[in-house]
């Protein structure tokens, strides 16, 4: 089930182009994400929200920004069928994994069915992405009782983050990624981006701009930052956190202090063989990416 | 070297937009090509010519369909400056290397320089690229004596290659990419691309639609087929070849038994972990996709 999802992850002709996998944004060599501020889509379109990790993206309350799949199984029907995204159906993903004889012999061991469907589909690439966890960070070390995995400045850094309260939203197994918070508590945040945040799934008012919290676990790989992208370092990052959610101005010192205690949290990547994908039977469909 | 030059091959910020690396188009789970008949490039421009596998290119007498660039370093500095391709510039490209402390002790260690310039990056490029070879294809087995690797109608396959002439081209430990050939010689090859070949880069008439004759290893992997990538599978590829190189048309037993034949010289591909890339520093330009 893993390796199939794993393929599957990465197989551009679940995209309508046929030139854009799960790892395109999601890029397992850079944390999990593109490192672009808005990712790019179908025919180059501007995605609607910064791409957030698929690193430990299990242990999130719920997916997507503002939470509207409730597991890693219903987010992975969403970008292949999204216009702005891989803008394929998924009716037609389906058909054209039917006719790779590969996939075929794959799904059938797997699944013990007959015929290939979504549910199946997005089975699996959940099942690859609950493997994407990063174990063995510094942080997790010295939790564990290994007093030499961070230095005293990043041990200063995490006590200022205690002290200060950003664990009061970054916390729990995924420092982060546990509740919908509101971007802007002291200060409101200054945007272009329109993304209402939670408010867009459940319709109420109070839910306005209310985002799942980010994970920041491998959070110096995951640059840059907040739903529109707009905080290119992580020095940025915390002295906006520091001004809009605590009201409060980190010294420089202090800035740097709690950067130095992020980068600790970066954990063992995911160590796979690069994925071969079965190829294509004479009768699977031949993606134009340019086709009008 | 090559450790290098492979976290080189699969890092995006080598293009203008961030988003695209050597394989997105020479997709290495998907036998080193993308699969497309013309690329996804920049800002969604179509490519101009079909990807050539990059897989053994290292055999081929020259890179890229007309031969311009001499040998695997030459080729690698093509596409990151192409403005159709990744559209970014030698310099920029290098520039940016130098802001990513992992890449600049990487450079360091390899090359024992101060600084990072493009001929580091080619270099180290072209050696990840010349050990993506496949040996121990199941013809290569039955060279080497195994009567049992291939099937009765895989080796009348291999027979009516060479006896119908295929062979004449098709040659060499590359089963091809060791001359420049007519497309075209006894029909005219009917297409609305406009590659003149060779011609391009020798300026000489005689040299018109002379295109370096593809390998033939992996073929399977590699559809679709010709520098305007119009054959969708190696059934319509073995008869147009048959017609317009030979004069002959294949009954359709004769193209199943050299289509079977084809697919025995699918060999083991690369095996490795996908990599893990150096994080971008703080002054590390962010690139936009997007911008004006």
């Amino acid at each position: 089930m893993v390796e199939l999802g794993k393929k599957l992850f990465f197989d551009p002709r679940l995209s309508r182009s046929g030139g854009m996998s799960c790892n395109s944004c999601h890029n397992l060599s850079m944390g999990g994400s593109d490192n672009l501020a808005a990712s790019i889509g179908d025919r180059w379109q501007k995605g609607g929200i910064n791409s957030p990790t698929v690193l430990n993206s299990s242990l999130n309350i719920a997916q997507f920004w503002d939470g509207r799949a409730k597991d890693l199984k219903e987010q992975a029907g969403g970008p292949i069928a999204n216009p702005v995204e891989m803008a394929f159906t998924h009716d037609l993903a389906v058909a054209m994994l039917e006719t790779i004889p590969g996939y075929k012999q794959e799904f059938t061991a797997v699944f013990k069915k007959d015929s290939i469907d979504i549910d199946q589909v997005t089975t699996a690439l959940a099942a690859f992405e609950e493997t994407l966890v990063t174990p063995n960070s510094r942080f997790d070390k010295w939790l564990k009782g290994d007093d030499s995995a961070i230095t005293a400045d990043e041990l200063k850094g995490y006590e200022l983050f205690k002290s200060a309260g950003c664990v009061a939203c970054h916390n729990g197994p995924n420092v982060g990624g546990a509740s919908f918070q509101k971007m802007g508590v002291v200060e409101a945040y200054k945007t272009a981006h329109t993304a209402q945040g939670r408010m867009d799934v459940t319709k109420s008012d109070q839910d306005r701009f209310l985002f799942k919290v980010p994970t920041l676990r491998n959070v110096e790989l995951t640059y840059p930052y907040f739903h529109d992208g707009a905080a290119m370092t992580l020095t940025e990052a915390v002295d906006t956190m520091g001004k809009l959610q605590l009201g409060r101005t980190f010294t420089a010192e202090e800035n740097a202090q709690i950067v130095a205690f992020l980068k600790t949290l970066t954990g063992d990547q995911p160590k796979f063989e690069l994925p071969q994908l079965p190829v294509s039977g004479d009768s699977t469909p031949r993606p134009d990416p340019f086709a009008k």
